[in-house]
């Protein structure tokens, strides 16, 4: 009788385990092992807790748990140059190596040169976008990104330039899909580049990455059907394109963002204002050794009205130096 | 010992009962019960039944499985005019009546009257949405919006405008979601009004609506910061708009796309030279009786080119008085 009736409680407890997918684990695991136990860290743990706890004050309905990340210097590394002026540049010599003649567009020549970028980085990213991303089809676009990223190396790290994503941003990122927030790229950086890497490295699929875009053309011609990129800006996803685009896309006013520099400032002031509980963070570049140590000083990713704003309001300011405890997967794997 | 065996088997069979939303149901219930069974009917299941079967030839990875319906005569009426048009042209008039010296606007005082609309729909569109839709912030759009439809009126069926969804589109619409693909509305009118009852509506929630849309404007004071409509015309989502839209925004081509007029034809081609197993379907109003009959004849959703292309390249053609069991809810609860 006895041992009838434990298998009966055994049968029980094993039809009753729950299936993988419906598994919600309840061992105290570490929501975000590459982070350092920080007060940051504690304050993004407490702000998904309570944003997920059905009838507290600080809930936030699934619906509205939108969180909006910047890409370059945020989720990925930004120097010595953004990842995709150097594509751009690497494209512009290409061009003019495949066809001379393209050489007389002064733009495009001025492109091949890493200098006269950095002397004005804004008409460079647009110039770039226009000269390189423009007359082509996504797919087309496509191939010749994958063939530049599997043969490109980053300067000083040798590696290929997916490798050089944040782990800890990874891990931020998975941590909140897993408490059903939707995670979004809103970026400077095109959304026809960002697309190429997002799912692959972030989980991110193409319809959750905002970026700059350059106005598409449909093309039909003997029932085949292309959109082609043209020449013309159709948005510049920066400094107040950031909101605006947020608005237009989602529709929804985010509950979480994340940058790194002053072309963030107006997305996290935006989120800021949200009526539900809300965080903005800023990633500091702090950390000379690891990766780099810049902000102000930086034609690349400047942070400074929006480091001041950010410390007035008591947004996160995470640094990298203290906050992180991986920054690359590269370096923890050398260890 | 027969009773105590019974408990426990019992016991075994309670505890053991699936959660809501885990269940999945292994019956042979009809999944589209509004639609009448129909070859067309047949071949939306079989589409979506081989879609998701893993491992077959026309299977659909999920990521891929993106569904875009167009809204105005394919989710809601449009007859006797595009819903959105009754809200600017109610507009209009409020507007004019607050302020008596905007009837100088001749625009303005022209979108008052139904029958220089009708003479030009689409600068009517255009000028419609520029007129009554800018200067405004979509929380303040929003609240006027819900006063109208929760006032206004359908002249022939006598109900409120949400009530004009097509039963059988919103169990499609679940039916599809039900099966891991995501449903986008891509239509010619504006996100902003769309977005007020798309998930109350279809379940779609607000960042799966693309429309026609105002450029937007960040404004700035005092710690207030807001996204503000303006007067220009950011992006026309009508024809050669919707495919553009959907590359810029989700990034990839649909594997299902509905719509119901020559607005829709471009979105319906594209989709249907993806590489993967797609469907393209066209709605039309041939039921005088319960909606309208309607087609090349009429100046609002005029169906001719993609209904000849449509036919020539098999695609299925939804002719609502023989596929729709029901067209509207209340007509059902009427029987």
């Amino acid at each position: 009788m006895k041992s009838f009736y434990f298998i009966l409680i055994a049968l029980v407890a094993f039809s009753c385990q729950p299936k993988e997918a419906d598994k919600v684990s309840t061992a105290k695991t570490d929501p975000l092992p590459s982070w350092n136990d920080t007060e940051n860290k504690e304050a993004i743990i407490n702000f998904v807790t309570e944003a997920t706890k059905e009838g507290g004050e600080n809930y936030i309905p699934v619906a509205d748990r939108i969180a909006a990340f910047d890409n370059d210097g945020t989720l990925w590394c930004e120097q010595p140059l953004y990842i995709e002026m150097v594509y751009s540049l690497a494209t512009a010599k290409q061009m003019i190596a495949d066809k001379p003649e393209l050489a007389k567009n002064p733009k495009l020549k001025a492109l091949t040169d890493k200098a006269t970028f950095e002397k004005n980085p804004e008409l460079g990213i647009e110039t770039a976008f226009v000269l390189t991303h423009a007359g082509i089809s996504d797919t087309d676009f496509g191939y010749q990104v994958d063939m530049w990223a599997d043969s490109a190396r980053h300067p000083r790290f040798q590696k290929r330039y997916p490798q050089l994503i944040y782990r800890p941003m990874v891990d931020l990122l998975q941590y909140l899909r897993d408490n059903q927030f939707k995670t979004y790229i809103v970026s400077g950086g095109s959304s026809a580049f960002i697309r190429k890497f997002s799912d692959g490295l972030y989980g991110i699929p193409a319809e959750q990455v905002i970026g700059t875009m350059l106005k598409g053309e449909f093309q039909a011609s003997d029932n085949t059907y292309k959109v082609i990129y043209t020449a013309d800006l159709w948005h510049n996803d920066d400094k107040e394109g950031k909101p605006v685009a947020i608005q237009q896309i989602i529709g929804k006013k985010p509950v979480l963002a994340f940058g790194n520099s002053d072309g963030d400032k107006q997305m996290l002031e935006w989120t800021s204002t949200n009526k539900l509980p809300n965080l903005s963070l800023i990633l500091q570049h702090t950390d000379a050794e690891r990766e780099y140590a810049y902000d102000s000083l930086s034609h690349i990713g400047t942070l400074k009205e929006a480091l001041k704003e950010g410390i007035a309001k008591g947004w996160l300011i995470v640094d990298m130096k203290q906050d992180f405890k991986v920054v690359f997967d590269f370096q923890q794997e050398q260890k």
